[in-house]
């Protein structure tokens, strides 16, 4: 091993213990912190991320990587520090003055939608999205002049490496199609099925220790985690200390349940990556892979009729003091688990339709950032798509059409694809795992989860970043990813 | 203002926020953290520590303190250079050798002192804190050359700064002839007095609503702030979002309530310290003083015939569901909170017989590090102290003897006098209080106490580092620091 390497590997586990420090004050942040501290935290977090910034892209880290580009010679070290190239070229490849503009104009655009899409205010919004989308333009330009590639592949690269969008086209023209008719088939063929609504007061309580028990279930290690209450659920901490967050409703179990379900699959994906937890080789692959994980915990395994009779019992156990209510039998929960129901707004979509609030943003933003749109054409286009691929009319309705998103005000573009990346990674590598045990389905009924877990940790999650996303998919699947296990898992469970 | 100046500004701005993620990790790890999450909670907090170190000691630093100390002229930038020059005295004292070799002597010590106290193992703990001993005199040493005094006085500057052990033998000799006498006479009083011990569960859950009750009549700001749990009570967090800690046990509510009354002290000084809080000046004065606020609260307020009447309906209310048991008689309720009872265990001693357990400790560690004793001797030393302030024989019992406390493992010697300084400072504001407001005790009884934290807000906790501890003091309460008003509250309270 170089001594520029060893340096490199210094310098990732020193800032890998202070990214320790920011994912745990960002936890508490959204499930802790009071409001009062929002500013002193906000301070410090920048404070830190400044400092992080400086370190990855300080002089010494680039000679360090020349270094070890030339001298490493084991295949475990050079792919070592490819990664962490692929991390200092991320943070150094745009001007320090940029990164500052974009910083300052997202903010602000953030935070004047938090008030302007209840008013429904395009106008204020547009004009403040505008700088943000020049900004990000800037940004991708430079990018892809570093990167040899288009300025909108350059920004997926971020979230998504090695994806670029001609296989985006290419995987999601399929699903877009093909989509708007399998919709109607599969309303209609729900429109004769009468699912009765759950009644009365789940206390918080009950539901969260339902849910500890679904965690437990599903492999949690609580030894290395915990789960709390957060506005919006989310995944975060460190590998080694996992935080996990639920948001109940009293009124109902049904979305807490599975949103845990969900952050599960993320948890248990952090939670096994490789030990070396510093080096960016070990770390996650992709958002899409990762969005694999919850979802097959979610889609693959949650809503299927096997996991539903598993844990049923327990719902009731935890939910319903002692009987049975007509809305808890088992049939009602999995019509409820797989309602169809074409809306506005992506975040409360089914399985079907989520594809289609994924693939129309995803067109906007690539044409927004390429330059053939501009930010004035979004509302037409949004109004246009929700009618082509969904059948619905949200003229003028901009806070629940293309308002009701956090990305693009915090300039997030590129992000969006990884939503429907994950729902393919997850139905295929369902697919592959029964194909490898064809009574699957048996297993997960009885209960006997560990070696759905332990393929996913062997295949996945303790493999990092080794393998690109093609290869990673090929060596767990036999074939890089592709829409047709999602398509073929939509079929079974909607018109089988 | 200079620019030598201002850039100081700025690196202790740095450094503040850093820190505000410290605070936060450091009280998560007490409250929340999963247990397997130490070690890489360890790891970060070190590499902060390091970082932290770093940012201060910079050579830069030295030559804006150089240029500012010449070029400031205002009475404030004056007097914040200054405070920015002790801290960094402090931390550039001693060579990164030094620290880092003590570093590691008391971790190690500390550690294995966890288990060689239960097992009374002063032979093997004595090893591990001889090298713990001969490095803090090391420590002690080159702290005194550069700041001109003692070894011992060198240590009580970094907790007490300003004060000397010739003005603790003043202080505390003064008590320490007193006190046996006084305790005698004390105990004879309650010889005839019968208490009622409280009965039943206390569930947690009705504890903590009760604390959360008595917090918001003490003046704590929950949007600055929460309370949790931990083994060990404390303080933490940050000024604009304090962190605080209590200790439930469901047999019993006496020690949680009070303990909380205790920390709310420590809160509400923590929460009320100038706005400008990255300098260095506008920090707390000294763990003295702090604890004095915490005194303040759980001994001059909290436990007084007047507090305990106003809270009395609500520790029922909270607890009794409806009828009041005859241990919640307001009589009895003053009875427990006044309770006189020599004990080998610091931590669980009354208000009187607390300072015979500074005072021993205090003689033994600075004789320690003035190279008067040795390690092998304070078994001895102990045991005749012990003997000869709280008349207790603890012969061979080390466990609960000279191995009870953590901070000579950690080798955190010249805290201990801290604690008694600070009921030396809580009876002197509560003293000077009464004198401008004759009728205090009423008040409390009516539950007015606004005016009691209006005062110590403008005379104490807004006033930061700008005066030194005897100068605060005098502009307080017209005199400095002194044990008579601690002896009169003593006398009055057991006596009177
Ligand atoms: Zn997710
Ligand atoms: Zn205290």
């Amino acid at each position: 091993m170089s001594s520029a390497y060893q340096n490199l590997v210094n310098r990732f586990q020193q800032m890998y213990h202070l990214q320790h420090l920011g994912a745990i004050a960002g936890w508490d942040q959204a499930a802790m912190m009071p409001a009062g501290g929002n500013q002193a935290r906000g301070a410090a977090l920048a404070e830190l991320n400044a400092l992080l910034h400086k370190l990855l892209t300080a002089p010494e880290v680039a000679s360090w990587l020349q270094e070890a580009q030339r001298q490493e010679t084991s295949e475990e070290t050079i792919r070592s520090v490819e990664e962490m190239a692929v991390e200092w070229l991320h943070a150094s490849a745009i001007p320090d003055d940029l990164v500052k503009a974009k910083t300052i104009a997202s903010t602000h655009c953030e935070h004047a939608w938090r008030s302007q899409r209840p008013e429904n205010d395009w106008e204020g919004f547009s004009k403040n999205l505008k700088e943000v989308v020049n900004l990000s333009r800037q940004e991708a330009g430079v990018r892809a002049e570093k990167s040899n590639t288009s300025p909108y592949n350059a920004l997926l690269e971020l979230y998504e490496p090695g994806v670029n969008t001609q296989e985006l086209d290419l995987l999601f023209g399929d699903l877009k199609t093909w989509l708007p008719g399998f919709i109607q088939e599969a309303q209609d063929r729900q429109d004769s099925v009468t699912i009765i609504e759950p009644e009365g007061t789940f206390p918080t309580e009950k539901q969260k220790a339902l849910g500890l028990k679904v965690m437990k279930l599903l492999g949690f290690d609580f030894n290395h985690g915990r789960l709390d209450v957060s506005t919006h659920p989310f995944c975060g901490g460190v590998s080694e200390d996992v935080r996990m967050t639920t948001r109940y409703s009293e009124d109902n179990f049904v979305e807490a349940l599975m949103g845990t379900v969900h952050e599960t699959g993320h948890a248990r994906y952090n939670q096994s990556l490789p030990t070396d937890r510093a080096l960016p080789v070990s770390s996650y692959r992709s958002m899409g892979i990762h969005e694999g994980q919850s979802l097959f915990f979610e889609m693959q395994l949650g809503r299927s009729p096997a996991f539903l009779s598993l844990i049923q019992p327990l719902i009731v156990k935890h939910l319903c003091d002692g009987k049975q209510p007509p809305y808890m039998a088992l049939d009602n929960l999995e019509k409820i688990y797989t309602q169809v129901r074409p809306g506005f707004i992506r975040v409360d979509a089914d399985e079907i339709t989520y594809p289609a609030h994924i693939i129309l943003r995803y067109e906007i933003e690539r044409d927004l950032i390429e330059g053939s749109i501009e930010v004035d054409d979004i509302p037409e286009l949004w109004q246009q798509k929700m009618k082509d691929y969904l059948g619905l009319d949200v003229a003028g309705d901009h806070k629940n059409g293309c308002m009701q998103d956090i990305h693009w005000p915090m300039g997030a573009f590129g992000y969006f694809p990884s939503y429907t990346l994950g729902a393919m990674v997850a139905a295929q590598l369902f697919a592959a795992q029964k194909k490898a045990m064809p009574d699957i389905e048996k297993q997960i009924q009885n209960g006997s989860l560990m070696p759905i877990f332990d393929w996913l940790k062997t295949n996945i999650w303790s493999q990092g970043r080794k393998y690109s996303t093609a290869e990673l998919m090929t060596r767990a699947t036999g074939e890089p990813l592709t829409a047709s296990y999602f398509k073929n898992h939509l079929k079974e469970r909607y018109l089988g």
